[in-house]
């Protein structure tokens, strides 16, 4: 009994026996698995929304200026000015990848009608991800040149969407989050293109040991795949 | 047949020929153009909202004392504040001028009723242009002597004030995603008043050649008729 | 006739003639003075809220090391740390002061039924104040001992208080903005409570000359005032 | 009865007989001490929800490169990177402590059917002790191998997770601002569990005494826990 008591304590939540599934607004009580809440969910989502929002803000803090004496001429602020594009480039090319990624996320979410403890942790292990980018991204802006800044982002960027992706599996695999599971087809074949931003993120990898510019150009081909359909 | 397919995995949304707009909460499957959805557009507006919010709020970190002895009199504290009088001056501005374009985000979206994927697309290249703004306006801080620092900062905003037009042009031509047109006059000449801030900004460029100062009084005066009426 | 035009292009919601309030749901042309629109005004309310969180969360930036070798032993991170104990207290008060400003703003738009133009751009100067905040508590942090510090902590508090107290004044007076008008009684006593903040701290000004201490303990008090009650 | 008038003035809302509780939408005047409008309640949770996000992503801030050569060759760069491991490792368990302690702020506030002042500023308070982690992590992730760093951080997460325990103790205490109150054996049990982490925090700290490594891996298996269950 006592033990019982303090395995409860310990996962309040678990039970591997399935909970049947009333499909209803059954969410008041703490032990449920699924909660159907609007409000809870609202949370989730405007809580992601928010870390997106301030991750992509604050890459624009990694365009800074080198130290310049007090008083400059205009030459000189040119100079320095021009002299940073690998930044502006690669705040660019962040803040759109970040972009897209939560226009998927608004995507994904836009069919979710119930939430479980899992998705939430999942959802912030996806968000440590997103919100870790800034840091890759003032890494290829300060040292592009170089083979490893291009991985280390390519390999940020790859875990990120590889997250994203896991996301979308668990909300859609069975059906267990959404009002409506998909058809077997939809989801294959969504599951496909959730795995293709990954992939070129992967592949780009090797090609970043080659040419790092070359790899960059490949990301922005992904970015651009994303603006125009 | 398989080329149909990987085409499809390409752009999933893509369709040259015309959907046809049933003008009802058609947003349930993923193929549709227009989503109708009440929280999804919410989300498009809050994460806008955060974005703008950490843009102006990140001004305020470029204020900072120079480097000073561990111990200062009051005298030497004072002339530092002092010293850093443009910084005071740039935050002012800029915070004024993010907040204004919020206010016409704001008023912009009160009239929007749906949303697509380009406006999705629209509206992060806006944000990447105003989550932009805390650099220009920390070189302005710290060079606004300079003719470079104010044309910078002048064509900064052009662009961002662009993007906030083109955004209202898609939102509003043909009456696309709003619930009802605007007549033609009226498009006509709102298009023209979207344009006076990109018109102002772009004019004080040459003037900025002449004498920063006098640029920065023209946008002054921008901010002003903005807040008055 | 094209005077006109332009006249109307520049301040198109000028009327200085009252327009007639309706007092329904008429905030669907964009010439209205008030607008009643429920996603309107919970978008000022949101953006308001992004920004005093960030304001505050900024707070915690400025709680920095003083620059140790790059192993230290116990004794000396703990004296590193105790070293900047007057970062810590600043960080709390303003901290508390921002919060306890935060639940006025919650309270005075718990009230509020609708919005106009003014209001948006009298909270945006107010949050402007809010936002500037980060920059006196880092002075302050730094240079405590100064009255100047403390004059300028002062200054800046009681600058906001009074933004504070305006946009309370501007929703309650005359009624304009409320569903019910307070009766007079009730406004009086709740225009003297707002300006209760703004006079502490101005009057905790000339107190600084003499004791910068004595002066952020009166600002103490006002915070544990707002605490109990 | 001036007197009177100051002291209502000072404290308005004070009143030490207990209000009576009508159990409705009674939350219209100011003088109620709980208020029913769901709006006020939505935003004192999107605000807490803002705090987390930006504790979270500021976390990110913290990783930085140590100073290097314009010019890195990819070896100087992999060391470098390499070198500042406990940074990665610093900012995944702050992210994830954070993270843990949001989803117990949602699930507590998902039963709360109404709020008042001073469930407002308790809530502040813990959000002043979530937004100062990035600091101690920030020290940690420096000067972990020390234990005064490693105490600081404990000691900060344990100060956190009680204040996160009290919060959850004035609203389900009494039934306070809950819908249903708990039955009492429910209402020991959840106590007990929010006791756990400020518990495994502070047992942590004369661990850290002895070897800092073993108190940091003994915060993972708490974090281990939330994540699985």
């Amino acid at each position: 009994m006592r033990w019982i008591y303090v395995q409860e304590l310990l996962d309040p939540q678990d039970g591997s026996a399935p909970v049947p599934d009333s499909g209803s607004d059954a969410g008041k009580t703490v032990r449920d698995r699924r909660f159907y809440d609007e409000r809870g969910l609202e949370r989730v989502i405007f809580f992601s929304d928010a870390v997106f929002a301030i991750a992509m803000t604050l890459l624009a803090l990694e365009i800074r200026l080198p130290l310049l004496p007090d008083t400059v001429s205009n030459g000189e602020l040119l100079a320095a000015l021009g002299s940073i594009w690998p930044r502006y480039l690669s705040y660019g090319i962040s803040f759109l990848a970040i972009g897209t990624s939560w226009i998927a996320h608004q995507r994904l979410f836009r069919t979710v009608c119930c939430y479980d403890r899992r998705l939430m942790l999942l959802n912030i292990v996806f968000l440590m991800c997103i919100s870790f980018l800034p840091f890759p991204t003032s890494v290829i802006g300060e040292y592009g040149e170089t083979a490893v800044a291009t991985i280390l982002y390519a390999a940020s960027m790859a875990v990120a969407s590889s997250m994203s992706a896991l996301l979308w599996w668990y909300v859609n695999g069975q059906g267990r989050l959404v009002e409506q599971p998909l058809p077997p087809a939809e989801f294959r074949r969504g599951a496909l293109q959730k795995l293709w931003t990954p992939a070129v993120f992967l592949l780009s990898i090797p090609l970043a040991l080659w040419s790092p510019i070359a790899a960059m150009f490949s990301w922005m081909l992904v970015g651009a795949r994303a603006f125009w359909y």
